[in-house]
């Protein structure tokens, strides 16, 4: 079954890869772009100016630049430090992810040097993906990198959930929360958006740049009162929310702008759900809104796989239950790990001695702060950490599945996939 | 919705009423009592004895007087206050649950008495349903009321699961773990048991009287040490250990003992499917198996009623997904409320705005220590709660669930049902 569900997922992955994702929503006839519904005439067009962030955006620049071809264009995108794709003529710019760094500024202030220059007759395509937010950063005048820093870690430790977050990061930036489309005003905007976040929400999808923003600088102050921080905070964070709202829904500059979600964890649950299919198991796509706390969500999992081991509910074995979505990790120990491998560890305690395998992995390739991009478990995972004297509560307990898994080889390695649809969990009972 | 969930939920209640789950595995033909495929010739026994204990075993006591009519019997079965059911012959004590108090030691040393007074040729019919554990009580000699009480709370209170603290209750119990069975020796013993544990381990059911236990005393005492208790506990129950361990697996008595699982959370999930099903849902049975925190379960829950909402997965509205088992709740604020309710409260925010309904229920008629049995939302709770200006997060946070479905009205409300097969969960989305 480890084999099985590898390729399962290796599936998923596959089919949500930039390049397939820009093939199936965007063609050039002639001097055309067409672009899911919407059609493109370049004639009409100046200069076509492709800007972009994210861990997918060198290889959704390399889609593009394949499909225009040789159409005129110049482009710029910031993609993940090691998720380099070779371009020929957009500049891809590396920076750091999940913390920004000075290269995301440098390369977020060349982005909007090239979006002043559009002009009404030209046309930019912008590119975007998860992880968009820390590199596409450039906090407004007066907040210093090292201010953003601090605050974006006032918030994430403060138990603010991540929308309460983005309220904030909008508002002390100059190029989120629809801020690049106002710098791209008055050109026609496209946005092909790669969907990390649960729903589609394009508002939320790297803190929106090309979306208008529903919320309000009132509440960005609202919840930095909730959470006790607005005196924590540096100064300057609050100087700036006098600077002026975000981007509103009826704002001019969004009527030349389109958002296209282009790839998001669906597809790849359905493409590993037919994968499934083919190798003969009974299949289920149970969500691909899951969330919770990730040893919680592995329990319910594990219930599920049960269910099917034991009473052929509610799928005849051999089956197959592929779900997605992103769950968290709250932080309790000091060992190393990801929500991936978080998860299947709880599931393993569960389905220990039955005949069930259960992966959960991330489809950037990357699971929290490790080198891996989640971990496999089986009936037998318990019992051979066990001779090894590795006892799993205690590893959960510690947030240390990455050395529980690393002890017992049942880390899942694929490397940067230059892509980014969240995760997604395979379970097997046979 | 509402008033199908409701109608959903009482038939899977109803179809684990004791007296449903006796009459489906016992009859009587002329003097044979066949239970599920076993015959016993009451020709053959001198006395019939009936005892038991639980939340339903009044209700079972009802149902075997109904079955054995005029024949010979006598009696003693302890329940919990408020579960009353009239019998004729058999004699029920009413005692405290979940803490167990001097009434339930009194039935339990009447149980006892009569269990001694069982022969070679003598019949034992034993009625075991959940809440049995604190109800069937008799501490080793030497061990006081007050010290068990102190002992559970340690062990409650220290974060060991459900089969650690039944490993140590077990070894200083003189009726669990297969005490009870050693009690009728040699009598010919039949059990007739309502499962209120996932999978029905009957070991683990009202801590196994008359099943064979799997831990030995070392396990007993390697959970005091591993959660440090081992000097915490009263000094007797240490003692305790020296008189010996609870009949084993390859125990002489256990030949002459039969358990039966006559009902359980699964049947009331099938026939919750089926109401739904005639209501005209596509109906799944999802896990009979569910554990985990409430609160995250309820977010899993929600994100397959939210993926079924947005793309008919996996199932076409109008949909029902059922599931049950028994969630746990991490105390951390000072509120009231129960798992159910905690559950459905945490769902309730995932499903603002959608048509979603779901319901969770403790099939006793019980949650937490609150009168409600669980409690019902929709995509309109939250807004509801919001304008009596109730703020969700908050109360589950306080573990309020009680006040805030109190306050809107979302409680259920079924009063004692005279069984206990743990928790059932409704989705339905249109």
């Amino acid at each position: 079954m480890k084999k099985d569900i590898l390729e399962i997922i290796k599936e998923g992955i596959k089919s949500v890869d930039p390049l397939l994702c820009i093939n199936r929503s965007v063609r050039l006839e002639n001097d055309i772009l067409i672009i899911k519904e919407k059609r493109y005439d370049l004639r009409e067009f100046e200069n076509v100016y492709i800007v972009g962030a994210g861990k997918a955006s060198a290889k959704m620049a390399f889609a593009m630049e394949s499909i225009l071809g040789d159409k005129k264009f110049e482009g710029i995108v910031i993609t993940k430090y090691k998720h380099l794709y070779k371009t020929r003529k957009i500049k891809v710019i590396e920076a750091s992810h999940p913390i920004p760094d000075e290269n995301g500024i440098r390369g977020t202030k060349k982005i909007i040097e090239l979006l002043e220059r559009a002009k009404e007759n030209d046309l930019v395509i912008v590119l975007i993906s998860g992880g968009g937010s820390s590199l596409l950063v450039l906090p407004k005048q007066g907040i210093s990198l090292e201010e953003k820093k601090k605050t974006d870690k006032l918030l994430l430790e403060c138990g603010a959930d991540i929308e309460e977050v983005n309220t904030v990061r909008k508002h002390i930036s100059q190029i989120k929360g629809g801020f690049l489309a106002k710098k791209a005003y008055p050109a026609e905007v496209v946005s092909l958006i790669l969907s990390d976040v649960l729903g589609d929400p394009i508002d939320a999808i790297a803190s929106g740049p090309t979306s208008p923003d529903p919320t309000t600088i009132r509440d960005a102050i609202r919840v930095l009162e909730r959470y006790d921080l607005k005196e924590k905070v540096p100064k300057s964070i609050i100087t700036s929310f006098k600077k002026g709202e975000t981007p509103k829904p009826k704002d001019k500059i969004f009527k030349r702008v389109s958002n296209f979600v282009i790839g998001n964890n669906k597809m790849a649950l359905e493409s590993s759900r037919k994968k499934a299919e083919e190798l003969g198991y009974n299949t289920l796509l149970l969500s691909s809104y899951i969330e919770g706390e990730a040893k919680e969500v592995g329990k319910v999992l594990a219930s599920i796989a049960k269910e099917i081991y034991y009473s052929d509910h509610p799928l005849k074995k051999p089956a197959a239950v592929i779900s997605g979505g992103e769950t968290t990790v709250t932080i309790r120990g000091n060992g190393r790990g990801g929500r991936n491998q978080e998860l299947v560890l709880s599931a393993a305690i569960q389905i220990r001695d039955l005949d069930i395998c259960i992966a959960s992995v991330g489809t950037d390739g990357t699971d929290g702060m490790t080198d891996a991009a989640g971990a496999i478990v089986d009936g037998n995972t318990i019992k051979i950490a066990n001779k090894k004297g590795l006892e799993a509560r205690e590893y959960l307990d510690n947030n240390d599945s990455y050395s529980f898994f690393k002890a017992i080889d049942s880390l899942v390695y694929t490397g940067p996939t230059n892509t980014n649809v969240n995760d997604i969990q395979v379970i097997l009972v046979k």
